[in-house]
């Protein structure tokens, strides 16, 4: 019971952390507005960096379906846990939107373009094409799995059998958590520029689920046509980089 | 009375640091003028690292009205250290404040703006709407105590759990000020943008205090209109957390 | 067998992520671009320490021809295995190469320039002098090589010998590629600006190699005549530094 | 004689790093050219970071006058080793401003303003006024020695004595350069807008006289009217920065 509390209270600080820079580059008259690449890309690092120390040791903070069922593919988490843990990011990724919109009420209202308004609550393509966006929805939520299974899972397992548990809890509350933040750091700087890099299904159909129920004045289309690239790109990625995982992970371990 | 000097200490420290970067970035003529959302961001989430790093082994390193009143709220602080720790970063900030007003001195006199003069030294709002202000600051503050919880309270008595006291002395002093200050980085990014994000009471009310009190030449008014939001809402915020984890942690620990 | 496999993987993470921020940046319609040299430099440094992360544990994670060279002349590295490293690298800066094309796709399509296409997969000089340009290169290669020299070989060694091999386990899995990652971070800050930095020959040439044998549209040389420099500056620089810690280790260990 | 060689060698990377920063920032045609204040401010933190891992476990890597006084002065460095390590300290800059120049050969070339030359040597004030430009060097410089005796010698030996020698050494090598580090780039961020923060004497001293040495093209005056500033501020700041550790450190161990 506790991982899945700690799962919705974990994507919870994801979205409010995350969906939060964006409304202050993108919505008018915030002291952010306009802040840039870095004030974002940041932004969501740190998102996952507090979300990932703050429950990390107590669910491992998946706060991701794509990190969920990449560890199911690769065999280090198991398959009857999905399906909660699944509900649970998306209920935590809708909480988290909603005290967004709370926190800046009078910018949505300063914010004339739609379109900014939903920016802040999920993903869209700079060149729309389904195909290729979700390509770089693929190739950036494996970087984020493969890493994460290269770096927390192996890298743990291996810090574990030289040093022992004692260390190895260190790494789990103080190192790791900073590290997957700065990846997805990197993942934003990197590979964020055609898509908006959701690498997250329940952080992009979260909020575009509380878009639609949300009473924000102005708003526009929720982009549904849209909707099932962030899902089906990073669910893809994720089964590629547990598969390519499993393919190396006998030679080093 | 030691922890005492070190809230007061700790507390100057920050507001060095912090009203700093706002004079470097307001200011006219500074090398730093115009430097943006991320020089602002950065700067206040180093200068929470740096006084926690200096004083955390200390006192804990509250410097902060709101962490001290949720961590008593939560029941891992006493209630009876409450008003010294408060009297003490108010008057840490107020050192802090003057050490900046002497650091940026002839910028003061090249700065025309009076609201420019006005906000090196406390928050004002982007759009005035007390009530929504407020929500903003409570939502700010809410996670900065609440991941303080999480993450230094909870997930330190963990670590010594599992890992024993050695750990969580290197634990203290050199992981989580860090982590505490990309926290601040992060609300900073991402939910600072309508009010300038407070957060912690002293840190408005003690500079604001000053710039009433400082012979600042072509000065307006200290905006005390607005001043009891920056110190109720972070105060209700930090209520909400402790409760919030009252609720939480028997579910973790 | 499995340190070439961990080279190729770690280099193909480098590239991925590095040439990836430049493919934000310089390519047209992306949300990032023009988002400056904060965001390119920033990019890379995570870049690398996500790659040194990901296998430094297995390989040591040299992912550049300059650091394998360098770690050999140094003697802390047998050149019997310095050919496959070599090779290992520049395999694994193709497939990176070949990742970042597919990501970016439509954003090639999108830029007219050729000059910036190119430049997603390899540096150029903004003032052309072979003899100034492989100076550059040569004084930012030497500050990595000897800087990994300093602080990875001779530091751990020197970790180790005081703290034991447990407390050297976790420098060389939570802390060192941090550590690599900002001192390219860093390089990248403050010797970046005349070439671009390539400090790694791999880097350059197998990304060039791509530029050259993808079906592109609109692209342009790939600039074979500027190719040498950053293969030989970064050796030449490699080399150098291998003998000045040579020269300079005995008096510290 | 080997911790004199390690200060030299430290000196002359944090040189090598700082003022190349600079240079990419303000001279012409670079890469990094206009990226501001974040650039130059990270690029400085960097600097330190590297040198201090480096050579911070050899020489404890003061690479600054300011940090050898004040330790002297608080009673934690041997008044006679003061001299040699200034010497050293004054050798390093030199050799790293060198090294600055060769780097960025074609782009002083490039630069005609011969202000901007000098700006990569050594620091100079945005409003020229002796007494307050000391002032800011005097807080910036309490703030970075003061900071250090609180976090790296006392924080340190409180370590040592809860965690014992094993953790102090991981302390020395892992965790403390990186935070001298940030203490740096946070000074920047928030002092260094009326002077640009030279905190260090050698740091000014020894590239403005690499500066009056160098045939550099096009070069103006090397301001020496202003350069008592960055020597005897941050002394001052140091000696109080010492005497301010003697008066609160009875209290904290």
């Amino acid at each position: 019971m506790e991982v899945y509390v700690a799962e919705i209270i974990g994507t919870a600080i994801l979205i409010l952390l995350g969906d939060g820079v964006v409304a202050n580059v993108v919505l008018r008259k915030n002291k952010g507005e306009g802040g840039g690449w870095i004030v974002i890309t940041a932004g969501w690092g740190f998102a996952v960096a507090m979300a990932v120390y703050s429950v990390g040791w107590i669910s491992g903070a998946h706060i991701n379906p794509a990190v969920t069922v990449g560890q199911a593919v690769a065999g280090v988490f198991p398959w009857v846990d999905v399906a909660p843990y699944l509900i649970a990011q998306l209920i935590g990724a809708m909480i988290g939107a909603l005290l967004v919109w709370l926190a800046y009420q009078k910018h949505f209202d300063a914010t004339e373009d739609p379109g900014l308004k939903l920016a802040v609550f999920c993903t869209g393509p700079e060149i729309r094409n389904y195909a290729w966006n979700t390509v770089t929805e693929v190739i950036g939520t494996f970087m984020l799995v493969f890493g994460i299974l290269m770096i927390v899972v192996s890298g743990g397992e291996f810090l574990t059998g030289q040093a022992g548990d004692q260390l190895a809890q260190q790494w789990t509350l103080g190192t790791w958590p900073l590290i997957v933040g700065f990846l997805v750091f990197s993942i934003g700087l990197s590979l964020g520029g055609p898509t908006g890099y959701a690498i997250n299904p329940a952080r992009d159909l979260g909020p575009r689920i509380m878009h639609a129920l949300l009473p924000i004045p102005g708003k526009g289309t929720s982009d549904w046509a849209y909707s099932w690239v962030p899902v089906v790109g990073p669910l893809l990625g994720a089964v590629i980089a547990g598969l390519a995982f499993l393919a190396v992970e006998p030679l080093f371990i």
